[in-house]
């Protein structure tokens, strides 16, 4: 894959890692990065991550090959309505947006003739914020989620996942809401967990913290307002993972007030026998 | 602090950490490893973190010290009662346990004169076992809790103290049921939560995981015998904590219920505020 212009929209720890991955790959002639900060985009360009800076959507998407949108999910369904008109046919859109379904169903069927938009989510990220952390290497070997609903375009969906792959992710593909389902479990509820359990702590007991309490709240370090967003986009398959979520942790309570030392002993093994196939 | 003789009772991850830490800071001038497996010990001694190889209790601690026992918390206490009769008089015992009120009753009072018992725990560790991931340097600017109760003798207490300062680590005091009430919130919960959202995860959605699940279980990859005896020890406490757990999770669940945006941004920057102030 070569594009002569990508735009990305939004340039972060994600959009300045697509810049400096699409750069150190030569996946296109020109870089342009989009946003509402000069400052964040001044210090992309300055570390090689775009080449090129605008502040106009429109103006940034004239003549792109490829636009990525790297922004809050809470707006990327808007700049991409915003920005299809602007955009030459042939275009391809496509996101990095923590959830899918409503950002794939605000769009679909609204662009205008020749402009495609393929939802996409890189399984890849961290809890910094700013073009500072980006990492050319953050999609190396990472999944990325790539939708496909029925009214999808075959070429579009091909261009999009040779994106990613270019980039040095792995694709899979899924329907937005089966993407939605599944990161509810693996990626929404961890991070409502992990912010529950920072909020419970006492200022006096900070220094009483250690590794495990660390690395269990670690992403409850996230910005506050992208992720009120992400569990609004995706509050019902949230919601629903907190049903099992509560039934285990009765069963941990009951195993507790039993004195059921087995109870627990099953518990935990059962929970590393799955945290050990993840990997470290 | 130097010692002539430093007895260290099971040599994992804990007690290879001492082991080594004692060695590199000339703190003792033999260092010796007890524990059932001679293949654990005789690994330790290759790498330096022992001196002396012993599966004898009775006799590895004669003449020492100072013992320092690194075993799961449900045998500490016995261990100490077992091995104190073979103690010279002077002798100080100590211990890295997880759980301090259940280890401290038990053995309070028991002990012939002459030989001192004082609870610790280095707030140290991970999720690995064995001695290879020990470290010299894991309790540098780690906290060490170490518990006084109106019948702890205060040469000794302040000997214990001495231990762990000499090791790199930073000492505070605490009485047994004050450590197992703060250690139920900083370690013992957020082991549970873990291991809960850990055991949560069907095999399909492995490869849907992401950083952020990954730190959020790490520790479920932990021991399960010895949290398992952790979490008897500290039962109590640790159902305590489930309260304030399940009301913070329920007002998670009732803001997504009620599409409240504000309260769940609130709940989410107040997490954030205490994470961050933890740091990295």
């Amino acid at each position: 894959m070569h594009l002569a212009t990508l735009t990305i929209v939004g340039v972060g720890l994600i959009g300045g890692s697509v810049g400096l991955a699409a750069k150190q790959r030569g996946l296109a002639r020109s870089v342009r990065g989009v946003g509402r900060s000069l400052s964040n985009l001044e210090r992309a360009r300055a570390f090689g991550a775009i080449d090129e800076i605008y502040l106009d959507l429109a103006q940034a998407v004239t003549d792109a090959d490829l636009v990525v949108f790297c922004t809050p999910v809470d707006r990327i369904a808007e700049q991409v309505l915003a920005c299809a008109p602007h955009c030459k046919t042939g275009a391809l859109l496509t996101d990095a947006g923590s959830t899918k379904g409503q950002i794939v169903a605000a769009v679909e069927g609204k662009l205008p003739a020749g402009v495609a938009f393929v939802g996409s989510h890189p399984l890849a990220g961290s809890e910094k914020r700013g073009p500072e952390p980006a990492d050319a290497k953050l999609f190396q070997n990472r999944w990325t989620v790539v939708t496909r609903t029925p009214h999808t375009d075959a070429a579009a969906l091909e261009k999009t996942v040779a994106f990613w792959h270019a980039l040095g992710s792995r694709e899979m593909m899924r329907a937005p809401d089966d993407h939605d389902r599944a990161l509810a479990m693996t990626s929404h509820l961890p991070h409502l967990l992990a912010a529950a359990l920072a909020g419970l702590l006492p200022e006096n007991l900070f220094s009483l913290t250690a590794g495990g309490f660390r690395d269990t709240t670690r992403i409850a370090a996230g910005d506050p307002a992208l992720w009120s967003a992400i569990f609004n986009h995706n509050r019902a398959a949230l919601l629903d993972t907190l049903v099992p979520l509560k039934d285990r942790l009765l069963q941990f309570q009951q195993a507790l007030d039993n004195h059921d030392d087995a109870a627990i002993l099953a518990l935990l093994s059962q929970a590393k026998k799955v945290r050990d196939a993840l990997g470290s």
